[in-house]
């Protein structure tokens, strides 16, 4: 199978996604293409990185990622295709894949620059249709990776927020904001076991609420931190929106401590992530 | 072919319907994945029920209906798999598919307690990834029905709220809003034919309007209440959103009489519905 | 392969889109469906238009695209299937299908008159699931187009926009608000070759902004008019949305000039577009 996600700010409210996915199509009839998420909000770079890193591995090896929240389209940014050990990602060298190679074995970076696989004419504006999505279609037929363009020593890089340790606490910051109003933060679930169901949260001056193993483990309506889905902790409001309770944003600092004395948090770990 | 279908609230903004797909085909790269409907309400059981008892039946036999509206994920709430003469269900057991069931003759109930079917490391906040994707993927790959879990004698069932006769009137409420703000009730259409052009429908104590058969039967902008194509009577506003103009939530009240007398609504047979 | 898209304004909150899709590989198992869109603004059938207009040539030849904005559903409308030289466009004959067809050689039109492709039960409120879908699956089965139904002189048409030209000016409308907030207009881009990098665009009385080569030309914050993805062009805001910012609609004027004196508008290719 060639399967073949995409990653976009582009939304389903207009055609963008769909001629991506024709283009794709009319390069390889035989390609499988699955939505990773289509909704990333318009620009947001990190969203859209944070996004593929919680999501890219859930996919067969051998998957092409194509990757498009791009501001700076039309403009001197360049255009990459990075392969790993797993998986090709294609898309603008912003940024937008720096979260998720973190974790991966790189093998090699090409800069877009062969024309043969974009589509006949580029826009300056849509360049997930004019080249993104015809070199995924490509690369899915097989194409070699090396005829993509020049060699590139690396890819431009967003910093990755770590979360800091004082003596007894952790802290962390809000990454991303899903759907159902659910703050993921930047504290990997690893570093919360050692606290057992002793842990304790906060956000803000007067936020201070348990961190447990699932959402309706407090009552309805009640804040509850979890070890989440993504590998990060996350809070929630068991059948509720925490982000617009307490007026969460990307950024805001979370604290992690122990509700009980002498906390083990295991430091060397963490600091090996 | 193995066609799985998702009706989830997980929404498109994020990238959990996504990985659900990575998912399934890493299982089963043969698979056809369709969307009946991802934006269910956050945690709505009843609008996830209602969606699939609206759409299940217009999938190719054999087809395993994946559903996820799961607030009590990670919790002791059980997950479940249906099995009727048609269709496979799966997903967890708080009553998501008692509506589609109510017209389904069931074969075999089965307990997903078998962690063989499962990723290797289940989350507490995602089983539609972890759970219930991969279990659909095997079974599209013929995974006999009976190594899901033991059998079990029934599922968690969710009152489906029956219009009322009085003598001369129907009184039931609204079920579902869609996306053009067309308010869908829970009275089946079959019950309106006896009133041909003579049905007469009130929501609140001053909107009447007629029953006739199509939205532009009347004016633009104004009230009309149709024979819907969910099978039941819908409420709409020729060219406008009927919920938002009168304030339609589900659970509002609806009346169909005759406007002329001698109504003859034929109760038997709303009887056997 | 048979590719089948969609186009509608049946949003993807509820299980209309899904019922399409079921409908389709329920008569064909082997169809391709891509969704070119399914958020038009509900009942919008120009902004349906626009889309399919803007998207319908990036797909492979003998695709066959639905399109479903139907505000007239169940009354006197038409039903449609146009062959052209690419394509075949199925759907209500209402206009939606008039601008794409500006540029494609027809060569058949026949009236989907023929139950004998529609479900067996066919309501007044969705004949997207109930005719348009299931002629769809036919047609990808290799139905012969000539069974469909009656042969018909001419489809619907609505009204295209032309831009018009002063001496010095073209003056055009917007005819397009995308999820960016950029807002497509009806001038070519080709019409604008001419002005180099001297072009000017006015909104409204105050709002003057340069015409240049993509979003970024400008800084973060700031108005811009790009040559568009569609062949149009537009109006954006770097890093933001044009169409809030400027309150623009669809139907706002805009005019381009030249900055410089002695514009060289080419007027006689114009009036070939």
């Amino acid at each position: 199978m060639a399967l073949i996600t995409l990653t976009t700010d582009f939304g389903l409210q207009d055609w963008f996604v769909g001629t991506m996915k024709g283009v794709i199509l009319s390069i390889n009839p035989a390609a499988t293409i699955v939505d990773l998420t289509n909704a990333v909000p318009p620009g947001d770079i990190r969203a859209g990185a944070f996004a593929l890193a919680a999501s890219c591995r859930y996919v067969p090896r051998g998957t092409i990622h194509v990757g498009v929240v791009d501001p700076g389209v039309g403009s001197s940014r360049g255009a990459v295709a990075v392969q790993t050990k797993d998986f090709i990602f294609v898309g603008p060298d912003n940024g937008l894949f720096s979260w998720v190679l973190r974790k991966q074995k790189v093998r090699s970076i090409r800069k877009l620059d062969n024309p043969r696989w974009f589509l006949p004419k580029v826009s300056n504006t849509f360049h997930g249709r004019d080249i993104f999505a015809p070199v995924a279609g490509y690369l899915s037929k097989r194409l070699s990776f090396t005829k993509l363009g020049k060699s590139q020593d690396d890819y431009v890089r967003l910093p990755w927020p770590e979360p800091t340790f004082s003596q007894r606490m952790i802290e962390g910051e809000v990454v991303y904001l899903d759907r159902f109003g659910n703050a993921i933060t930047n504290i990997p679930n690893d570093l919360l076991k050692p606290l057992g169901d002793s842990g304790a949260v906060r956000i803000g001056a007067k936020q201070r609420f348990p961190l447990t193993r699932c959402y309706s483990a407090v009552p309805p309506g009640k804040l509850v931190a979890v070890p989440g889905s993504t590998g990060f902790l996350e809070v929630a409001v068991n059948g509720g929106n925490a982000a617009r309770l307490l007026r969460i944003r990307v950024g805001t600092s979370i604290t992690v401590g122990s509700s009980k004395e002498a906390p083990s948090l295991n430091r060397s770990k963490a600091e090996r992530l």
